[in-house]
């Protein structure tokens, strides 16, 4: 196990009904600014909720975070904020809202534009920030992290604030969800435990199965889910697995990967994709690329996911990666470019921003524009 | 899934030579008091690495707090406390010196006496703590809880203050435990998972197999530790699950018993027995006595950790049980009241004990007096 630093602060409030301790959540004397997205909150009754639960306390509303939130909405929002002394920021959405106000609450204290702090990566000072969760995938609820886009450059980088004071996480908000959101979700989720556990072998017995547990409940619950997506029981335990997937718990003395999401943020950036789509294209292409490198984690993975067990180590490679891209299908989602109309001309760009930025993702830092371009045409 | 709140601030700073970052983590202007069991720490280096991390630093040493801590000894610890000002508190050693000075660290700032705060149970108003961790056991360095004893009148009672504000994990620390040590923190950490899985089934499938992923990982180690007990992946494994089977991550939205502990410190309370060598004996007793209630848990639990999967009911939760006690034993530990010289007098005293206190614990609040003697004749 490497040495680690584990802090996770964030008041996690779960079940039916926990919206209406907002109010219990947040200081009386604060000027809230409650942030949304497009207006579903609307139609399912959560802004509802949120609203009587706030009733006679001090909000502004700011609607229009749109799906990967963009830095001039983001912009937006700031100047209210500032111009309004908003001294604490409440979340209502899934995890493009929840990003995009974390970038918010450390552009209100900043004197200089917000698209410097994007750049730099990170801030340390912020306003304090809640969240109620209307989407399961990101993980943003219960960690540091935000990803923040700027259409106008077709960029997208990651940036770490604070983490939210509070996240209300109902599981009933998630019923009215469009299913091709549930996919994207169940991929991100998926795909975050496997960007922490698809490294090295025998870093650590306990984070292993703690992350193959999150990836066995997703493979038991996502056919239920497609036969009932209103049935609390599975989608508590989908609202949980996304939560826990993304929060540190299981990234404790292990390596990290994260090629395939920086991939994908690419696939984002140059074609709008959504981030679980893109990402149920990359990853079975960055298995194919290196399953060497991952040699053995793959033969435990098709072991303890699949009950893939028979068979010499390579057939049991291929046959474990098949059906990890079979299970992204069984979701309903795309896993090649072909499908999606992307070819060469992208896979050209996107390993000429990794050069351009220097970049070296992966367990071993090794996963230059290069090995980049490999894995796209792996997807093709 | 049930409702449920999680909040566990604590920071966990974990690995090799972690302890010199303690002067990083207590502010320069605190008025500190180190806490202290027995001698050990000053023959395994731990003494030293903390005192020269801290060199310059204003602190005062409180050595002497003894396992099951004592409200007498404390009290001493609470009147230098508040006669020296002390504002921020160092636990360094196991569960007995963390749980004693949460008791210190709401005692400070409280004007009464500090057995009053033990007999209500709990306190909010408290100092600042942050421990170095020597044996991993009761998960006591990231939760909030305690066990304090009063040895004068033979009760011993859980109390809950603060969260750490930080914990140090070194594991090479453990490596000069005595046997009996490493057996009792690996028995104590097999039954908290257990007070918190073997319960009701299907409540969540997440939190199921993260409490099977504690249990597998203490059944894969425990034999190897035997072997050789420096070994520093076995031993980051040990301390890695026995924080995290007591600091709530495996209790999100499910029931809990806790009826096996409440026993067990009974018999520490009468007879002076180690906590975790109490647990190795009453856990079968609960598992024998509980077996139609706990049914399907059980044949879950025998299925997933001892690969119990044939025969009739009845048989497999026979054979689980009688595997479970195999565990205990393999550890050099005690599994029956008569090995440990306990008879009907004891017995009968803990059932009138929780008659007393109106005592109901176990998951459904019906593990009375009566219950009580019936899993403890269960133990002979």
């Amino acid at each position: 196990m490497n040495n680690f630093i584990f802090y996770n602060p964030t008041r996690l409030l779960f079940g039916k009904g926990m919206i209406n301790q907002l109010t219990q959540q947040i200081p009386a004397d604060k000027r809230i600014m409650i942030t949304f997205g497009g207006g579903s909150v609307k139609t399912n009754g959560v802004y509802e909720q949120v609203t009587q639960a706030l009733e006679g306390r001090d909000y502004t509303e700011f609607w229009g975070i749109e799906a990967n939130p963009d830095i001039d909405t983001l912009k937006k929002a700031i100047a209210i904020g500032k111009e309004k002394n908003i001294d604490f920021l409440l979340a209502v959405g899934g995890g493009s809202v929840i990003d995009g106000t974390k970038l918010i609450s450390a552009g209100i204290p900043y004197e200089g534009d917000a698209w410097e702090l994007v750049k730099k990566g990170s801030s340390q000072v912020t306003i304090p920030l809640g969240t109620v969760l209307t989407i399961p995938a990101t993980g943003s609820e219960m960690n540091n992290g935000a990803v923040i886009s700027r259409r106008e450059t077709h960029e997208k980088y990651p940036f770490y604030a604070d983490y939210p004071v509070f996240s209300i996480l109902d599981p009933t908000v998630t019923f009215s969800l469009p299913d091709f959101q549930i996919a994207c979700g169940l991929a991100d989720t998926f795909v975050h435990v496997m960007e922490q556990y698809m490294t090295k072998s025998n870093e650590s017995y306990l984070m292993d199965r703690w992350s193959e547990s999150i990836l066995r409940t997703l493979v038991q619950i996502a056919p239920l889910i497609k036969e009932n997506k209103q049935d609390y029981h599975l989608m508590s335990e989908f609202m949980m697995s996304a939560t826990m997937a993304l929060n540190g718990f299981i990234a404790m003395g292990v390596s990290q990967d994260w090629a395939t999401h920086m991939i994908g943020h690419e696939l984002t950036a140059l074609h709008g994709m959504t981030h679980g789509q893109t990402l149920a294209i990359v990853f079975p292409g960055t298995l194919r690329t290196l399953a060497d490198k991952k040699r053995d984690k793959i033969l435990q993975y098709g072991e303890r996911i699949w009950g893939v067990t028979s068979g010499v180590p390579s057939a049991r490679i291929a046959l474990t990666i098949d059906k990890t891209e079979e299970f992204f299908k069984s979701l309903g989602l795309k896993t090649r470019l072909g499908e999606a109309g992307i070819g060469d001309d992208t896979i050209e760009e996107i390993a000429r921003r990794f050069d351009e930025r220097g970049a070296a993702f992966g367990e071993d830092g090794d996963v230059t524009g290069e090995v980049a371009r490999r894995i796209l045409q792996n997807c093709k």
